[in-house]
């Protein structure tokens, strides 16, 4: 009995640290953030020894099990599959992962996460009709983190929605003239472009296109286009000259001729994209905010006061104070000035309604 | 030659360890905010010992030269008197400090802040004159921080003025409705009533009376009215009905027949008041932004958003971003939320033009 519990806990300590290490290379600079998740897998020998490791890589490559079980080969029979996502039960640009473990022969399958996806989840359950062993939820919490919005969209079945805005001490984004360069702070703005890298989408209006002409790009310190750029996106009816700068060379660009949240998600989910960073002006950001479809708000705050011009966000519906939108905080920063400007602050922020529509 | 540069050394040391103990003692319990500043006096015999100490205990009461004067009697002749502030030259409730000393034939007069009154200045000069030794500015830094709002309310001729505002993220300090009850949370109204119990002065619009019937009173953390209270000051011209609560008996309470900034604060100057908490509603706070009447802004963010309702500061003449009012901010604070509130941010200011009028 003391013998068997002490193979146990060894087992589980050794599975522990072998997920721990999965993380890790689920984490490898060559795994991109969209629009798969990141994944590592490794393969141990019924002795505990590693037979082989793995990751995905991107999409139309294969998945982290597939890519462990390859290196493998026939060593994969009677072994552990130690992987940080629920095996996949589905077949997209690859085959299935639950039928690839099955056929190599895998004896025993440990996952941290279990698949979010409520169409294409049941990987779990297939191995174990196939007499695998399954044990899930190993290191789950650090397995979701590592792919914190892809999981949120893929629970959605929507791209994450982050909406970003800045705005004055006094709520305005923009003075009487529409002038807005700058509200915010040279730190704020550099800030800004490490956010959008994480995204894949940009999403303006094309109001905000026709008045105030952003080029949408990723920029690095030196204001120059980072390599991978998110897809440009701007929404709504109106026509726009094709000299506007979100229209040049340094991204690509898609005009999505509607004015509806839930349209524009849609069309720019079956599109593949994952995390849409909103950056539109005050209507386009209510009418997000009014849909319920924003998962996140990022504001900057500047100390400075205007008293008139554009709003940082236009009417919500909301009559009284009892109704306000009341965001859970994340995390309050401080930018401090460079160059000798003021500090900006940071806030960011989960709104309170997060499941879809209100 | 090295034992006088021993013993100069020594002297100054032992003046600035005695300097330290004036401003200890300047900041004693029983030394009130208003409208007098604090100061501390030290007297010390030609031996170097103490032979006494004296503070500022309040409008109507010794300055602290006279009561260290006082203890010390025929001692003080031959003395180095170490005192906070440069000795006054003029008679208000209480005869010049500088012919006090003279007339105890003090020797020597160590004091650290020079006197920051532009009309009745003068005392250094007068010792000087009749032939005492002085030197100022040693610990002068310290000793204007101890009495920061006094002295610049000095310079001035007028009542210091802290605008303090709460506003949502997107700069509404109330909803369409009028309702504002509450925009800030717990713990930033409580910070509020910490910075209140630091002015002598609250002053409102007779439209916020009217509107939203503050108290304008200090209270604890349990919500009680503290033993001292600012004095409540309503500024306008429209008539009041006496039910408002900033009429009930717990403060005194002023209303000033005015919409100039300017004669507000002169009247209220005239009063002995110098520090104005100016807590009234946007459009009072543009006219003392626009008049240049603002010396310290302390803005509490909350993070919730409205879309409507109104705007925490009215129009200020500003037309274009790059004439936007952009204060030098002195510290940013996260308060964190008490019993499930979220955190709201404290942003302490200086308004860039704060040389009186622009």
């Amino acid at each position: 009995m003391a013998e068997a519990a002490t193979q146990t806990m060894s087992q589980r300590s050794l599975e522990r640290a072998t997920m721990r290490r999965a993380l890790e290379l689920a984490a490898s600079p060559d795994a991109p953030l969209w629009p798969n998740p990141r994944v590592g897998c490794v393969l141990l020998a019924p002795d505990g020894s590693i037979l082989a490791e793995g990751h995905h890589r991107g999409a139309g490559t294969p998945h982290a099990e597939a890519d462990a079980l390859a290196l493998a080969g026939s060593a994969a029979r009677g072994a552990t599959a130690v992987v940080t996502l629920e095996p996949c039960n589905h077949t997209g640009r690859t085959g299935p992962c639950s039928e690839a473990l099955i056929a190599a022969g895998v004896r025993r399958v440990v996952h941290a996460q279990a698949d979010p996806n409520p169409v294409a989840a049941g990987g779990a359950e297939r191995l174990r009709a196939a007499g695998v062993e399954v044990e899930g939820g190993l290191l789950a919490d650090e397995a979701r983190a590592l792919n914190a919005v892809w999981t949120r969209a893929t629970e959605l079945q929507r791209p994450f929605v982050t909406w970003k805005f800045a705005s004055t001490l006094d709520g305005r984004s923009a003075a009487a003239d529409g002038s807005s360069r700058w509200v915010s702070s040279t730190a704020a703005r550099r800030d800004t472009h490490r956010l959008r890298a994480l995204a894949d989408t940009m999403l303006v209006g094309t109001n905000t296109v026709a008045v105030d002409d952003p080029e949408l790009t990723v920029r690095d310190e030196r204001d120059r286009p980072v390599g991978v750029q998110p897809l440009r996106v701007v929404m709504g009816l109106r026509d726009l000259p094709t000299g506007k700068r979100v229209f040049n060379d340094r991204a690509e660009t898609l005009h999505l001729r509607t004015r509806d949240p839930h349209q524009a998600l849609k069309e720019l989910w079956v599109r593949d994209r994952r995390h849409v960073f909103l950056e539109g002006g005050p209507t386009l950001a209510a009418a997000f905010l009014r849909a319920g479809l924003v998962d996140e708000i990022v504001a900057y705050v500047a100390p400075m006061l205007l008293g008139s011009g554009r709003n940082a966000v236009a009417d919500l519906g909301i009559a009284t104070i009892g109704d306000a939108l009341r965001p859970t905080v994340a995390d309050v920063t401080v930018l401090p000035g460079v160059d000798g400007e003021e500090p900006n602050v940071r806030l960011t922020m989960t709104p309170s309604t997060i499941e879809g529509d209100r």
